[in-house]
């Protein structure tokens, strides 16, 4: 598949706007000497065509940029930063440098700095999950940038990625939780409309249910927002249930650690009370006291995995390939058996 | 202070090294077609001569990109990172957006990566920490490309910075921790050599056991990289020392959370046996167990009034300006009295 088709020109955009060149060039280099009308007609024209202001195509088949951008949701708590250390030392091997971008979990911004990193020349993307707007997948397309996902790995995208199977890697872990005898499951998960990983964990917990002979709709699941208050309070919603929870997943590590505080703020002792289960072993999940049970992800691997394949393709034309990474439990001390009578 | 000096030319590099422009041109786009020894001559010109590939400095003058690089030392433990979400949220007020890089505390890649950021045509860039290489001052002065400094405020530089005193920030620590009775201090900390952080936080110690009438040299310092495991090995290695310190400062929470794991795995308690002290109070601080005694950091101020600055100056050509934020100690579980007759 050969990705370069010919990219929109800024007379392309002109046309489309029913203004001149010249207008559409203003409205790029010096927005705030055009009028908003006519600012938002070529903004739209631009957004309807994939036209990226900065270089034309044929500019960027010429001309190497060596530059990949990276684009995650966060970079507090280090979620993503071990990935994003080992791609970058393995994208340096093969004189290529990373620049990150992180949309605080906000799609609008992500497509903003997508739509960025591209202006800037960057000759690849990286980036977190599969699910986003068609259209920016169109405007990659268009523009001829390469895109490989990691942190997930689904068998039926037909878009590349290296990472791991979401799900499967936490089913693996609630079926660990299921044989210690726990049948009051809840979970504490990011939202998951729009982000498949989340959405994957659940399901996750859902299978291993389900296996077990239970109803996965007793799981008490809680929505909110990544961060450890977040974690906290939601933890405090729980312990208000009846019959109350007996084991609870978090969608991460950073969750899991706001639940601990709470637990201890609460006098509830974990895991002898209740179990907490973690995502990611990010360092704080061995700094938890007690250390957190949870999904190892190769975080390491995943990097470097990620940044050879894009410089492979970038510098001898290898197609990007799909690669599944394994996950494993962790069994540290936040999990044990169900109380005999809890 | 008209930072835009008449910019190098493709024409320059070429006169400089001695070949054809073609030639030139070749050696930024297609390396692997030009002999090394030309290679190398053509590299040496363009470093000399601060010549950057991707825009003339008409173009970079016209032509804002509404893009403003931050340059990290890492992204691992997330030190920098709620600091950098706030500058971004700042960044993104004013209509800019924030590309990030890290080096991995080597100042041979944070040059590299300025480079790459200025060829792509960042509007201006953020550094941590006054100390680098002068000519790459100059390179980025050549540039036009304005730069903010953060993490520290030096009275003395007269390069912008918005930041905080290192040195002060650590001796208001160290006060406390005499005040408590330690006289048997030892200091884990970042390597000193080309990080005046590093260093003026261990004067910051030096002049508060002066003021107390301690030597300065009898602190046991040891250097290593910010790491969990070298904060852990680093402890092993001081409480084999004869006096045993009884309080042991660390160049960073990481440090300081790995030190407090080997106290546990070794049996020595914290805080009745020693004492262990942090600097930062990132998340790992409150999370640690017992929870850590630590320097606060004006982390998110810092990074909103960095945005701020950078992008008044670049909007309104208010000139960047050096402001100086407080830090405090914040007394957690982990200080507690010297024992009498330890």
């Amino acid at each position: 598949m050969n990705l370069k088709r010919p990219a929109p020109t800024l007379h392309d955009v002109s046309v489309a706007a029913g203004v001149s060149t010249a207008t559409v060039s203003r409205c790029l280099n010096f927005p705030d000497q055009v009028a908003k009308l006519t600012r938002d007609k070529v903004l739209s024209a631009i957004q309807l065509l994939g036209y990226s202001p900065n270089f034309g195509a044929k500019a960027m088949a010429a001309r190497r940029t060596n530059t990949i951008g990276a684009i995650i949701p966060t970079m507090e708590n280090a979620i993503f930063a071990r990935g994003l250390e080992a791609f970058q030392e393995e994208l340096r091997l093969h004189g290529f440098t990373m620049l990150v971008a992180s949309t605080s979990y906000r799609p609008e911004i992500e497509e903003e700095q997508i739509r960025s990193l591209v202006a800037r020349g960057a000759d690849a993307l990286l980036l977190i999950g599969h699910e986003r707007d068609p259209e920016i997948y169109r405007f990659l397309e268009t523009q001829g940038v390469p895109v490989l996902i990691t942190w997930v790995f689904d068998a039926e995208s037909t878009r590349p990625s290296v990472g791991f199977d979401n799900r499967v890697a936490m089913m693996e872990m609630a079926i660990k939780v299921i044989e210690f005898g726990h049948t009051e499951l809840a979970f504490i998960s990011a939202a998951t409309a729009r982000n498949d990983r989340a959405t994957a964990r659940l399901n996750g917990i859902g299978d291993a249910m389900i296996a077990a002979g239970l109803n996965a709709d007793d799981l008490h699941c809680i929505e909110t927002t990544y961060g450890i208050e977040e974690g906290a309070a939601a933890f405090d919603k729980l312990m208000l249930k009846t019959p109350r929870p007996t084991a609870v997943f978090c969608g991460n590590d950073v969750l899991a650690v706001g639940a601990l505080r709470r637990a201890r703020e609460l006098k509830i002792a974990v895991p002898q009370d209740v179990s907490i289960i973690g995502f990611d072993d990010i360092e704080l999940a061995q700094v938890a006291y007690p250390p957190l049970t949870t999904v190892h992800v190769p975080h390491r691997e995943m990097g470097r995995r990620a940044g050879h394949a894009l410089a492979d393709h970038l510098k001898n034309g290898t197609p990007l390939k799909s690669v599944q990474l394994g996950t494993r439990p962790v069994l540290r001390e936040t999990l044990a058996p169900v109380k005999v009578g809890s």
